[in-house]
């Protein structure tokens, strides 16, 4: 197969002139890439993970990239011309947010927040505006609100679906392709490696942050989140 | 006099309920305050150079603060709800947006980029969007939405006024206020402080980047806008 494109934690191969299939690695890496380490079964229980969120926002009516699952540890999905924005959605602050400006760790936010962000490691993945996005030939206006409405869609469907399976959302990353028609889909991944999953009722964190932090047990949180949403 | 603020260039006391006396002092710096000097007579001439500007918009229908010059380096002013956001509009490429973007330098942009900034010299101003601000109680989308608006008229304005005397604006920081009735207006200062200026056929430095990249001669320069705009 023709590879496309070899990212931080995934490979992109050709299958065909309209789709992909896109492996997921057992790579994990934190701080613009400077933390760097192999976690054995990540890519599996991301890809098994990244299947089932993207088949419940389908069934929902989101335009995703997502066709189907590929054992062990593959999606089949659309080709799409990619936009390299990272767009987050938080209601809880957290993070990079905290760090930016004066928010108390944990607060609940009074109305979700989205965010876009050059995806430039150069740059440190820098917040983005409409009017610099468009300056840069990367997006514009109105392609930024039609991504800030799905983006938001998203964020209702899979915070109810995830509550109801023991997990709080607490913020996200989606990323955003185009078809030959300017179509948008969510494509990318779904995974803990890309969105803040807290225990419902214990408040403990099961996603990349246990990397991110050296808190320990990635791989056991991780598989913990599939076991639930499987449920 | 009342004081009601120090900031780091000015000082704003109150004259009666509904009017502040705006002092522009000396002292200039940069880095969030962490280069910091005192230059002998550019309050008087940013108070003068502010006060021209200004009346440029009141005559073109903007709504600002702006009532008269003092002699010799105060301005009489509306009293207002600050707003604590710096808000910027570029027309050239340069300074923190290609320190952060991929931008080449001095690239003339396609349209004027506006950005939102937190005034918080804590978090080294960061830029901010729409939601960021709502959860922070700080402004909202509507609000933000003709603050745009606005600065883009005032850039039309201010755009042509400088060209036809020999200057380029490069880009410009305004803070805004509100009355009683939460009507906008600009407010804080228009000057080489909160300006690029460019000579329109040297493309040489009229602005602070003198001073904060040591180029020399910050008060001739400064004393060189004035001394234009005013003929």
């Amino acid at each position: 197969m023709k590879l496309l494109y070899r990212g931080k934690a995934k490979t992109v191969y050709e299958l065909d002139k309209n789709h992909v299939i896109i492996e997921f690695r057992d790579d994990i890496s934190a701080f613009d890439g400077k933390k760097k380490d192999v976690i054995a079964g990540k890519g599996e229980i991301n890809a098994r993970i990244s299947s089932i969120l993207f088949e419940e926002l389908n069934r929902n009516g989101i335009p995703t990239h997502y066709i189907k699952f590929e054992e062990p540890n593959k999606i089949i999905a659309k080709r799409l011309e990619m936009i390299p924005l990272e767009v987050i959605c938080r209601n809880i602050a957290t993070g990079s947010l905290i760090r930016r400006f004066p928010f108390k760790d944990k607060t609940v936010l009074k109305k979700p927040i989205v965010e876009f962000c050059l995806k430039d490691d150069r740059y440190h993945d820098p917040m983005i505006n409409e009017d610099i996005a468009y300056n840069l030939g990367i997006s514009n206006e109105d392609e930024m609100k039609k991504m800030k409405e799905i983006i938001l869609r998203v964020n209702d469907i899979l915070k109810k679906f995830l509550y109801d399976k023991g997990i709080i959302l607490v913020d996200f990353k989606l990323e955003f392709g185009k078809d030959k028609n300017n179509k948008l889909y969510v494509a990318d991944e779904i995974t803990p490696d890309t969105c803040r999953f807290w225990d419902r009722e214990t408040r403990e964190v099961m996603d990349k942050d246990r990397y991110r932090k050296d808190m320990g047990n990635v791989i056991e949180y991780y598989r913990e989140v599939l076991r639930r949403i499987s449920a």
